[in-house]
């Protein structure tokens, strides 16, 4: 049977369930690089981690790691991300907020702010590392409550206190899964690549994204982190429309590397996404 | 006297100190929002925020916050990072190490992850809001160490018990100087902005940035941001190196906003960086 690593929170671990269903085994993992790592030594058939949010934009750790992976992505899946406020304690007791610091400060509290300002003003909030680990302190943690997702009320026994209480109702999380080869080509693909480019050639990157329009190819996302190579130079991603076996996606490809220096293609994947 | 808000993190205290010395007067405010709405509502005359580490990547509470902003960029500050071990306890007894999530996950841990895998191994790592949080938490919590910076020894009275423990030893973090206005224009000065570009329009981005480069203008960065108008939906944003009042950068910016929406110019400032 297959196997899918997921990082350790459930929301990843929903996103795997709707891809999967009951097809494949499910392993928690603890951070987005164990999943990197499994995937990569082949300890699993695919892995699925978080890389981006509406709100909150790219999932860095998922970026950087794509930097030196050799893993493939497969597939991507969106999933709308609920807030939930859970506990075993009654509204009127709680003393301490628990939540995520997953994406970027202060996330959950920010996407929950009018609500906590509205029903919980002047309680305190604590950081937790992940919603699930918010929802399993709160179990033991006298007077609190975790601000978390249906599937963390289910694992831990808690009391769904109130629902949807995120300020942004479109607010929406997508994964990649990962595995050691692409999926095949449809009609309706996207393809994720990252480069470099050479700092002393100006415009380059401009030339770079000028080959793409010429060839009529969509660009549906662009994003950048620190090459670590040397301070305040960049590796950009690019995600266009297209699978990376069409004429002329393969075609930019080679336009592509005049350039650029270090051309990785990610991936190719159909696009989930209805417009 | 002029004054200088900056967001409660000692870094940015020591950044804004860098700049101004004694010639103004320093107040710590609790998050990065804070301050941009000390310096638009006029509390304060310079406000200090963090914008990038030259590992970890762009603090996207500043970038974000820029979207709505009237607050300007007076000034850049660059401060190199170094990571000390803290605590009034004996290294043999500490069981826990404390630090921050200040711009992503695992951050401090991550930049420091070399050392304490050598010397402290196994040891608890706890998550804090800052490494000035982690600091004084540290005073207070049996048996733990925290790592922080030389100005928070001196604030909380901890011990040094190891000092440039970070894995990189080029770790800068970059800073702005926020005000109502910009400063003059010098011979090497860069200038921030912001953008979206129409979704219907394949290959806008391709022609904002063609703009520059026609006119010679060389881009020192560039990223982008969730709109929050739409899902997938992004803010654009480009430095480049020259001052908004300098001719051909007024020119270019005319001719830019022929391709793009919403176009911003977050301030002109002199370039501090050596290269």
């Amino acid at each position: 049977m297959k196997s899918a690593f997921y990082a350790g929170f459930a929301l990843t671990y929903l996103a795997a369930r709707e891809k999967f269903g009951d097809s494949v085994l499910y392993y928690p993992q603890t951070t987005i690089n164990d999943v990197f790592d499994s995937v990569e030594k082949g300890d699993t058939t695919y892995g699925v981690v978080p890389f981006e949010n509406s709100t909150f934009g790219s999932v860095v750790t998922t970026l950087d790691r794509f930097i030196s992976s050799k893993a493939q992505i497969f597939a991507e899946a969106y999933l709308k991300v609920n807030h939930y406020l859970l506990s075993n304690f009654k509204f009127e007791s709680i003393k301490k907020v628990l939540t995520l610091h997953y994406l970027t400060l202060p996330k959950a509290f920010g996407q929950c702010q009018k609500w906590l300002d509205t029903h919980l003003k002047g309680v305190q909030r604590i950081d937790t590392f992940s919603t699930s680990k918010a929802a399993e302190l709160s179990t033991v943690e006298p007077a609190s409550a975790a601000i978390s997702n249906s599937i963390c009320a289910d694992l831990y026994g808690l009391n769904i206190l109130a629902k949807d209480i995120q300020d942004k109702k479109d607010n929406t999380t997508r994964f990649f899964i990962l595995s050691t080869n692409s999926d095949r080509s449809t009609e309706n693909d996207k393809t994720l690549l990252l480069f470099t480019v050479d700092h002393r050639k100006p415009g380059a990157l401009c030339d770079s994204l000028r080959i793409f329009k010429d060839n009529n190819i969509n660009l549906t996302k662009t994003d950048s982190r620190p090459s670590l190579q040397r301070p305040w130079h960049y590796v950009f991603f690019i995600e266009l429309q297209g699978h990376k076996d069409d004429d002329v996606v393969k075609k930019s490809l080679e336009d592509l590397k005049e350039f650029c220096l270090d051309l990785k293609v990610l991936g190719s994947y159909q696009n989930q996404l209805q417009d």
